[in-house]
């Protein structure tokens, strides 16, 4: 991530103004406002903005007069009654703000989260920075053998060379195309709106992303979990510590009830029935398909 | 609106209360904070919580790093290009939060504005009030005469005062019912979620509404309109006060361009061109209906 | 529900007439086409319109040209694996149109469900019918002794006949008064937008409301779930029979997966793996609250 | 575009097929079904199903028990009530689900466009075609001068044609790129999902959509009008063909109250009131900006 002097006492001189507010303040955030929380090797996630804190979520949820706390231990026993029960409206009562500079084929994966509101810098009206994705090592992964959708270990030896070649000379080539077809020096320049159709979708862009609390655990639940694209998980990895610090109850019940729970069908819920009666329950006798079943025994065996 | 003295203390221990924060903040939104206002006979708007203020706005459109603005004028030109050319993402970066106290009936009309956040009192799990909006006599409304969906002169007489009769004797009695339905004295006592069946739509009650600023100012354009309701027009009125404190600068760019501007159809702007070039347009030659042709001229000759 | 035999004719009418069309069609649902199915005493859903199979369903997950389909096999496998892995994208790509005639108080439920289309009838612009939802006495029920948001049994003897005096007769008079008020013969007649005010919640409204298969699961996952309210459960149970009917893969898997499923917590996972490795676990060591324990023992034992 | 004979066979098969159905049929749209309308020079737009018609716009309007319909100059009239007074549920209850194949940087622009169901081509599962967006001769203009977010006149000779030869051989050097990397030939292969990162923004993409007629309408209001960026308006212009022939009264009213309309502003207002009254108002005395005034005398001109 790189800030010109300019951008950074600018952040500065952001972060040191501290004024008087009568609304709900979360101590825990406060700590990263204006603060560039750096992902990947260019990207960041930055808070902006936020509404509400745990207090808050109980205070909706009792439509109460006042602050609606009784005490942190009733609070935290309605939130976790909430979080069990699905109820989600007392969740949406705290908003987020969020300025998150990242690659454009994460911010294609981001975007299908419709519920928030965004506003992107925009590649029509400015031009946009020499600014690419190239993954470390470890991150240059092969395509996985069982998973059309995954990845398999990291790339070795010559192939990793040539891959990190050939990312960072077509993006530079990409890059030096694109100044000479919107310069003006002597000639017309072709129109922004145009030129930026030949950059790859490893350049950077940024925006503003605004969501609510319940949304933003959806979008985390989804994107945090070990399925996600790991160049998607990192930005969730990265926001999880700032819900965490944000509304440490509801962070907690949301590990409890979602990120570390799982959801069973019927089936399944009759095959563990089952086995606690001593049945020997198998692949064969449990009435889910091959990979079903292989989920299945993952989640008993404590691999997910 | 009655409130109790505990919570009365509640509110006024929360608004003496003042924190620090990195936040945005718009002084003139901060003095509502936790003060209700008064709406009809017994419902009120109390601003809760609110993000962002017109710099952030500007912030949001610019994906600046720090605050955004440049100056207060370059802000108010900016803010009315947006409004003009119906840019909402950067509207939507704004939110508020508020608690409103409002009758059954007006509640209906409000929630068909789906792009907001609810929680409302439940009167499955509590017990309502026996609070009923009763009309002021000049707000007892005859039928119009023109127009299906409107209301006339205020009744008059011995008209107006059966009509007060019935609304409080019949709100009155539905809630003796209710109450004797539930009660537990003496017998088991019928469910609240079955018993609320028997309450009138003129009772109160109460939800936290959360929305963002561009769908908030969509509300008030319908709502704040002179052919909205007039019962669900005094909250909107009551909102219109507190968001022109709160954004000063794109209230002023939304009450020029929406609330006190117009669409016109293809139509409507051939028949200006024909009559700034001398034709003197008639109904007949107009292309309108006879209703849009009412509504063209009482456009022009400034009754709206 | 009472139809004049107009609206029976022209009902009968439309049902007759059948016309060629290149679309998708689902013979299971043709069938319900434009005809009423009853719920409660005078309510029903009618299915209007729908758009979509699950073929539909196959063919967008898999962007293809044309049906989509392979086998019926291979798209049971497929949806089965999109319900499993929470995709929900493919499932708002089938969409249904109902016609729903229901309490004024069930609506102010439904309508939560801010993910859909709704055109209600209007009583600010007609008169509404003399039609309440009166309780069938199995459902007349007593409020919960352990669950303020709950119902006991059914309220016998006289305290249910005198529960079933008062809604009939608030209502009629409440209704009477209504009728007073409106009416134009010798009086101005009180403006239909104010006069509704008087009515009670167990008035019967109706509305248009469409929406896509993917919030329509998650609204009948709430709504046909035991702890729904009877009154609105009745209208989830009638809409399930006709989702069965119309996309039954779709609903085979939801009925395996969310209806007959359950999401089990980190703290539940981990009970259940001590369990099947021999521990006798007990409320004390299980690390959840009184309240969880007895929803997850009851989980254990089949009583979901 | 270039589809394989397999797709045209199996696009040709169901289009082939006319099976009978209960629900409202609109013959103007039906001749579109599974046919491409081809745009830009590799992409198209496909209607794939669709919901309602004019009648069904009025019938929801009236909640309706039967088709609705009284009369077409009814409905006629009934839709552009509705258009002119913003009533937006009835349009609502019209949905078309569309196959695009569209640039990814024209997709970036779409889904701006929330209010949708989407349901893209996974370049993390699957293998994108060698297929790019190269500007016609025509459409390959230069940055306005007078506006960043615009474009100027065709850029003409040596530096047209050197913008096309960069775009060719930069999109040609990336796919080969993309290819080796992904090649399991002699090597393990990247994951697709990060091989993916290395194409332009120019590369096709395809994708489900589907929305009401509603969101639709606002969604060619934006794309079609003069200031959209042309790649995007093409398509816009496509699917407006289809919008007419599938509810054209609906599309009558849409293009005399929207498309061929425009907003005043108070000040406006006033402006044509006084020029009406004799006065010759100009920038000066208009109470608007340069640019304000600028747009309100095109308006005038016609020149919109």
């Amino acid at each position: 991530m790189t800030l010109s002097p300019e951008q950074l006492a600018e952040i500065e001189a952001e972060r040191s103004v501290s004024r008087p507010t009568r609304r709900a303040v979360s101590d825990g955030i406060e700590a990263y406002l204006y603060t560039a929380q750096p992902v990947l090797d260019h990207g960041f996630v930055r808070v902006v903005d936020y509404m509400g804190d745990d207090a808050a979520i109980c205070q909706a949820a009792r439509v109460s007069y006042g602050k609606g706390t009784k005490s942190v231990q009733n609070d935290a026993g309605l939130i976790r009654y909430l979080m069990r029960h699905w109820h989600s409206t007392p969740f949406e009562m705290c908003e987020i703000k969020l300025h998150v500079k990242l690659p454009v084929f994460v911010a294609r994966q981001w975007i299908r989260h419709r519920t928030a509101n965004v506003n992107e810098y925009s590649a029509r009206y400015s031009i946009l920075d020499r600014e690419f994705y190239i993954p470390a090592p470890d991150a240059l992964a092969a395509q996985s053998v069982v998973n059309n959708q995954g990845r398999g270990a990291a790339l070795q030896g010559d192939e990793a060379a040539r891959v990190l070649r050939l990312l960072t000379e077509d993006a530079n080539r990409a890059y030096d195309s694109y100044e000479a077809m919107i310069s003006q020096d002597g000639q017309q320049g072709l129109a922004r709106e145009l030129a930026r159709m030949n950059l790859p979708a490893n350049i950077y862009t940024q925006w503003y992303w605004k969501t609510d609390l319940h949304n933003l655990l959806h979008f985390l639940r989804l994107r945090a979990d070990t399925h996600a694209q790991y160049e998607i998980r990192v930005y969730a990895e990265a926001i999880c510590k700032i819900v965490a610090d944000w509304v440490p109850l509801t962070w907690a019940a949301f590990d409890d009830y979602r990120l570390g729970g799982a959801a069973l069908s019927r089936t399944g819920l009759d095959c563990i029935r089952r086995m606690l009666a001593g049945e020997a329950v198998t692949e064969d006798t449990s009435g889910m398909s091959k990979g079903e079943w292989r989920e299945f025994r993952a989640l008993l065996d404590g691999e997910k």
